[in-house]
């Protein structure tokens, strides 16, 4: 990326460096923790960091049929990290396949991202309309990979609570 | 913003829209606290609401400085609220001090914000070199709000869990 680059593709370079920013400290985070690890609560009575990382990659897994890039990849996840709190789904995934998933789905948004055109960036997603989408053109894919990516970082916030206090802020 | 608009003034629309979601949510979470519950904290030994709050104004004080804008406003925030832990200060602000100070801050950034050029987004931020700028133009004040508005999101995500449980997540 350099200084002569067009002004919206240096944008879209600070956005995807932004996104794997967060991605890659989740995934150096929630990699390193043995099973044990992540039966963790982030503050008693709260939600489990397995639960945590399932949410974010539930999350993410839905950005495929929001940009039109085709289904979820594991569209289970949904209801054992989304539709359910922690601990009342009737099972969720093994950290060794969430690790999988996790891994999955952000490699292949990643690649997506960076294989859009700036036009593409800015296509609408698929839950608006074309009559809506004329009054209000940010409901794009721009925007809401800005927003999931300050879900994650939201969520990791969370995450990090579980360590030693000293390891924080 | 219509969507005839450049592409690079329609991703600063969502820059922006991204921003405010966070600033307005924080706003009107912490706003409603009274001093009692600012001293709740995010968990047992963990910082304070009231903590957390400066801790994030403080750090967009120092947005000021980084984009050439000025000096920073309120900067004895910066002992009480970044170089200190929780409790380390002598004496921090009050909670109207503090609401002052944080919607001073915000109003201002976003006013700067609302004003750039796209070409003004991209230029440096002041601690990187001229030299550096050239090999490394990412380092600029786009890329700078991305990374600080998920600042915003990971604290926040911490400060909510302060609340009853099942008002989070």
């Amino acid at each position: 990326m350099q200084g002569n680059e067009s002004l919206e593709a240096r944008m879209i370079d600070s956005t995807i460096r932004a996104w794997k920013f967060n991605s890659d400290r989740i995934d150096k985070f929630f990699g390193a923790l043995s099973p044990e690890q992540l039966e963790r609560e982030i503050a008693p009575g709260r939600n489990r960091l397995i639960y945590l990382w399932g949410h974010i990659s539930a999350l993410n897994d839905g950005l495929f049929p929001l940009f039109g890039l085709g289904a979820r990849l594991y569209p289970e996840m949904e209801a054992m990290f989304i539709t359910s709190p922690d601990r009342a789904a009737g099972s969720i995934y093994s950290p060794e396949q969430l690790k999988a998933a996790w891994t999955h789905i952000n490699e292949k948004l990643v690649a997506a991202f960076s294989g859009w055109s700036p036009v593409e960036w800015l296509e609408k997603h698929t839950a608006v309309s074309n009559d809506d989408f004329l009054v209000e053109p940010h409901r794009n894919r721009y925007t809401v990979v800005l927003s999931r990516n300050t879900h994650m970082a939201f969520h990791f916030g969370q995450a990090i609570l579980a360590e030693p206090k000293d390891q924080n802020l």
